[in-house]
């Protein structure tokens, strides 16, 4: 028998448990999403281009074992857990390997901006089943040292499943999902870019510009000042900056969108403020105090 | 022996252990203030206008009597725990009691604009001896429901103390603020204010922004997707409203100001991500991300 490439060479795996998974960016995503997926899979593989994250994974047996990336795309699923535009290259990659001699392999990136992504995954050879995904989750901090097991629990998960997904990529990831204790959302990549940049990248740039205006007065008073309040506003500005950058090279025009609507509202704030009317002011801010103490009980 | 108004009547009580403490406003501030004071005074009154929350005050023994405005400020320290326009009018109230045959009373304020309130604190008779305070502390949700005696731990405690507050207040309010286990610091009302604008009022005007641009989108999804990093962002929009109209309104100017600072970082923010490049974007975001991550470790 001549195997042809993209030829399934055995039955494929049905469930997570006798799945091969490998993690690619041991991060505080990836390094999280092993921690939860222990004991849940046949096998715990990780990858990642710092050695003293590969050694840290190992010696809290974070995966069971490390393997490089050239390795690690043989496996029933995938997971690419780095910043977007790492994710785009490894797709690239992985278009080139379509005559590896292995097994079907699904592949779930959790970037957190999808339209370019599963526009790349599209060329991606049989071989590869994609399915895009993005956690809404996060911390200020990153990095393995702050991975938990929890962190995706009744958080959004959101799957992008375009057309040439298959059957099986998508049941192994609800199962992930289901195994992690997210809640996944089906969106097409381009509403799941739309709404995270509301969601998501407009408040990590009011973020910035916070610590951008405190910065720019240069007084050393004002830190001490800040309190519980400026520290929840400005917590997403300490985001990894590389991971931001690909965000917003990536979502730009709806980010930016997003940003011209922003400052329409400020606009408007800034024009109630001047009036020094409390009634103006006050019909300015109630709708989004009722919207915020309704959204969050 | 003629008793001139405004003649001490018994020697001051020098220490807060033998004073009779009445806080005005049995919300988060003035609720955590008596919960954390219990024990460290000889007697806490209570005041507020609302019926059901003096009952809940006795009920749960946050104050160990209630009495209306015209009898509390028969006190040796008066806690004006309400929002700034109310403690405006107070103040004013108060103009008016000189005559009243009391013992002096320390009088402290908790309002989150100090500039006129220290004004109208100047007009007060001789029989109170003012000072402003402002504990820089709060939660998304008010009431007295929400009050806890460690609101205040490790928070910073302003205190404006302009040249005619006594010896015997300021000592007697920095005795609270040891108590309570904040932290204090001696501004001028115009730099407080000017410093709270930057690091309390603005995040609190970003946060509404923020709600009112999503809300603008009439996207149900968008809540949907909104996770811990927006729930942090938009926290102060749920703010009390009467307290931030009174805010909007009594520190207007340093708000607008602090308002059209934001505006330009945000317009460089926006340039940044137009320009497409990731090294511009990274120079714009670098330097709010190390300050964000030292900051609050």
């Amino acid at each position: 028998m001549v195997l042809t490439p993209g030829t399934r060479q055995r039955k494929p795996p049905q469930t997570l448990a006798n799945c091969e998974v490998a993690i690619v960016g041991l991060g505080l995503m990836g390094g999280s999403l092993a921690l939860a997926l222990r004991g849940h899979c046949r096998a715990l593989i990780g990858c990642d281009a710092d050695e003293a994250v590969r050694r840290t994974a190992l010696e809290r047996r974070v995966v069971d074992r490390i393997a490089d990336f050239d390795s690690a795309h043989d496996c029933d699923v995938l997971i690419l857990a780095t910043p977007v535009r790492t994710i785009l290259a490894q797709l690239e990659y992985l278009a080139s390997c379509a005559f590896y001699p292995s097994r079907q392999t699904a592949v779930l990136d959790l970037g957190s901006t999808k339209a370019r992504i599963v526009q790349v995954m599209a060329d991606l050879p049989p071989r590869f089943e994609p399915v895009g995904g993005h956690p809404m989750c996060g911390k200020e901090t990153n990095g393995l040292e702050q991975a938990e097991a929890q962190l995706f629990r009744e958080k959004p998960f959101v799957l992008c499943a375009p057309g040439f997904s298959s059957v099986r990529a998508l049941g192994l990831t609800y199962e992930i999902i289901q195994v992690i204790g997210a809640k996944p959302i089906m969106l097409s990549a381009e509403r799941h870019d739309t709404l995270a940049a509301l969601v998501s990248h407009l408040p990590y740039a009011a973020a910035v510009a916070l610590m951008r205006t405190v910065l720019a007065q240069d007084d050393e008073q004002a830190w001490v000042l800040a309190s519980t309040g400026f520290r929840d506003s400005s917590r997403l500005a300490a985001s990894d900056l590389t991971m931001m950058i690909d965000i917003l090279l990536t979502n730009r025009e709806a980010v930016l969108r997003a940003l011209a609507a922003y400052r329409r509202e400020l606009d408007m704030l800034v024009a109630a403020i001047e009036s020094g009317e409390a009634d103006v002011i006050r019909a300015a801010l109630a709708p989004a105090q009722a919207k915020r103490a309704e959204l969050f009980k």
